[in-house]
């Protein structure tokens, strides 16, 4: 078990309906020691790639993704969540219809953020049916970039996200796999990696 | 001039209406060494208090608040906005009424990450009208917290939010103050400090 399993079971809470609240150290107070670690340990899984961008997506991803970031010694790119586009300028936009709310989002990028010459690796806390990272990904392409893998904190091995994003050939790295969970008795089950 | 006053000189766009664009390094890409001087700036100007906690408020606000949080070695919080309240458990609610958009939203921190033991720092990227911040020093005070002071990156002299917060008698620092903007020319004006 690693130091984020360990610390999902130390201090996640199972809710019915499939929910687990991490957020007394990841996605509402977040633990800084925890995220530098989390930073060191996606710099050592993707230590063969020439990585020249983080990219993430607004909000939760964002006090991961700068520690990431730090470890490459790159720029971290947060992506914008928007019902309509208001921000001037030429955007990257990638519509993204929620499996969940069944409502649409855009999610943008700068053009003068992202270029053909980017390495990128995307980074998010949360994986479940993927509809963010699959906007973000849209992105790094449209800008012509390579999309050199993708680092997830926790998937949840029971959607189907994970699974699409690997059979599009994506190199998924997802620190833990939480294969299911049980709102009775609280007990999670991490998938073997 | 200060390193940030520098960094806005260089590479800060001046708009018309008054719009300062910062999104090379500071809200859209963030320039990580930039991030970690920035939290050793704010930890040398509060290094006379006990924090044990700094707040932020998602999106931007969190890249600069983990690196301040990192150099007093306690954890961040960011609050979220929200149109309405769905996140379940017990919450401090703060109704914050947007000057420029004149509509309301809410911010909500947890209960279980803000107490009267608390001596908290506040940090954010940009105080114009200083809605956002009122919300957080107002959600602070219901939890019974200290708070020791708010840290803010660019402050927009010419809007009424840092007079506000300095009347109500809290210790605000700004790493830059611009006093005035010139769309027509790109001149930026820093109140001296």
């Amino acid at each position: 078990m690693n130091f984020l399993e360990e610390r999902i079971l130390k201090d996640g809470i199972v809710k019915s309906g499939n929910v687990l609240k991490v957020d007394s150290f990841l996605n509402h107070q977040m633990d800084i020691s925890l995220m530098e670690e989390i930073g060191r340990e996606f710099k050592r899984r993707f230590q063969d790639k020439p990585i020249t961008k983080v990219l993430t997506i607004e909000a939760s991803g964002i006090g991961i993704a700068v520690f990431v970031a730090k470890e490459f010694g790159v720029p971290m790119v947060f992506a914008k969540k928007s019902k309509s586009i208001n921000i001037d300028g030429d955007l990257f936009v990638a519509e993204v219809e929620s499996f969940t709310h069944k409502n649409k989002n855009q999610v943008v990028v700068s053009k003068r953020f992202l270029n053909a010459d980017d390495h990128v690796l995307i980074i998010d806390d949360f994986l479940a049916n993927g509809c963010a990272l699959q906007g973000l990904i849209s992105i790094a392409e449209m800008a012509g970039a390579t999309v050199e893998g993708l680092g997830i904190v926790i998937e949840k091995g029971f959607q189907i996200g994970g699974r699409v994003i690997r059979n599009l050939g994506y190199r998924l790295e997802s620190l833990a796999i939480v294969d299911a969970m049980d709102g009775e008795t609280g007990k999670i089950t991490f998938r073997e990696q």
